[in-house]
């Protein structure tokens, strides 16, 4: 089999990333060397995804490599960070080198996409699994937290819902045609990063949706000490997702499905129009779903026993 | 079981690290917020250690902690850098509560000798791995690479070699006294970071030695265009290496064993007395190993064959 050094040559020192890309030294030494820009403060966050535990392992490598990246992308998405620099920490069960390539193609091009440059990593060998440890920017005191939703606040979020828990039903099915809009939506899900930075100043908290609307709705409610009033007829369900599941089934994907990353946003109502313009020259989609209420909890929803994804409870695809 | 997010709270939100540390928000939001400092370039690495592939499984979990840690940082000793910040991607088989306060224990107690904030991380379900992502800072431009040495450098080594290899065989013969030079070596190798930023301004070259003093030497070598001239009688060989292993195994150990975690340093003739002075303060030998020369080779060692290590060769534990 080839080597480590080999495998990591051949697949993931591509052109390689310079000073205009914040890169002093790129992969080939201990560390890399980057260099922050000042005025900035730098997110950081990462994410691993595990075969058979946050993707079917026959997925196709190419959407594996794009996946990986884009979820932990997400995070500095829902900052409001503009990505810099990612580091990949892979697992590998063999060294299969169309696997590889097709795997290595799909991360790239979302590097590309995202302006992200990959400065570090390693093999390993072992269960497939892929960690990322992404590296971004944002001004000053300016990020987009999830702590600071206020009562008043209305409730939005980027794009339509579902599409994640959709697309993984339709592929459990045996549906494999990777243009289905909701298994591109599943396999190849957008990291809104451009939408993150557009709601810096406007904005008061978000958080992206991984774990499902409300488990992730809690999260920013727990943060900001407040409570939320839903409007679930309101949500914006992903383009043919009641015609996949049924509508009953739809409504609860949007709800409580896990891997759709859009954002949900908690934003002045005097801010919200400017916020929809914004995205709108994104061709985004910003959809009122709710409102910031003092009082905790969550109402307008029936919510038993719909809480979203978690890890270590026998909740896999 | 439990869900990942209280094993995160229960676990790995410690004390947590404030303005002090260059932490501006701290885990618990989609990302961390770091302040780097300026004038300074951020230095960083990965690096993953799986379950009877960098580690047997049966290892103690405070050390299994503590080694996973301890890999990444040597990798920012090797630049030196002043180690920061990391960030840890957990992937657990179950959530053994006994063993992962162990684990986290040993982690902990390496980030609070470090000076090193644990600042993010994910948890998640499959074979043990530790991915561990460190974020260290050096003076800008004064970073240690691989690519500095130069003809009539001096090679020298911290500490001594041979102890990873030789802990990792006494394991292997059923040895559990962790109180074992060797195997406390082996399962809990100090990272030379502060010997690696007392070397800045003095060595020309570093690398850390994880794959064996002859694989890695091979990469200064390669990245400096130069070659070298080894003197393997002067190797300083861990305490107790030859007792345990015999002489040549031992001499074998030096040579090609990984997991040493020492540096490797090419520097001027005219700057090693003050290097092994600085590093004496830190009760640390550096010991000349040999010399650099313009021919491209390693001579004055048999070294067929003796390859260090590499994953993907079945060369495992």
């Amino acid at each position: 089999m080839a080597s480590e050094f080999d495998l990591i040559a051949r697949h993931f020192t591509p052109a390689a990333p310079g000073p205009e890309a914040g890169v002093a030294l790129g992969v080939g030494d201990d560390c890399t060397l980057l260099a922050p820009r000042p005025g900035r403060q730098l997110a950081v966050s990462v994410d691993t995804s595990v075969a058979n535990v946050h993707f079917p392992a026959d997925a196709p490598a190419e959407a594996i490599g794009y996946r990986a990246l884009a979820v932990s992308l997400s995070d500095l998405a829902a900052m409001g960070a503009e990505s810099r620099w990612c580091l990949m920490a892979l697992t590998l069960e063999n060294d299969d080198e169309t696997w590889l390539e097709s795997f290595a193609r799909g991360f790239h091009s979302l590097c590309t996409a995202s302006h992200t440059a990959l400065v570090g990593g390693d093999v390993t060998r072992g269960e497939l699994a892929i960690g990322v440890t992404v590296m971004g920017e944002v001004p000053h005191g300016q990020a987009l937290r999830r702590s600071g939703a206020q009562p008043g606040d209305i409730l939005a979020v980027t794009g339509a819902l579902g599409g994640g828990a959709g697309g993984l039903a339709l592929w459990k099915r045996g549906e494999r045609d990777l243009d289905h809009p909701l298994l591109a939506r599943y396999l190849k899900p957008a990291p809104r990063l451009a939408a993150g930075q557009a709601l810096l100043g406007l904005a008061h908290a978000a958080i992206d949706i991984s774990d499902g609307l409300l488990a992730d709705l809690e999260h920013v409610l727990a943060a900001s000490g407040v409570g939320a009033r839903l409007e679930p007829e309101t949500l914006p369900l992903a383009p043919g997702l009641v015609e996949a599941l049924g509508i009953q089934a739809a409504g609860r994907a949007a709800l409580c499905g896990g891997d759709d990353y859009e954002l949900l946003v908690s934003l002045p109502a005097a801010a919200f129009d400017e916020a929809r313009r914004r995205l709108s020259e994104q061709d985004l989609a910003l959809t009122p779903i709710g409102t910031i209420c003092a009082e905790a909890g969550v109402t307008g929803v029936e919510i038993e026993g719909a809480r979203g994804w978690q890890h270590f409870r026998g909740d896999t695809p």
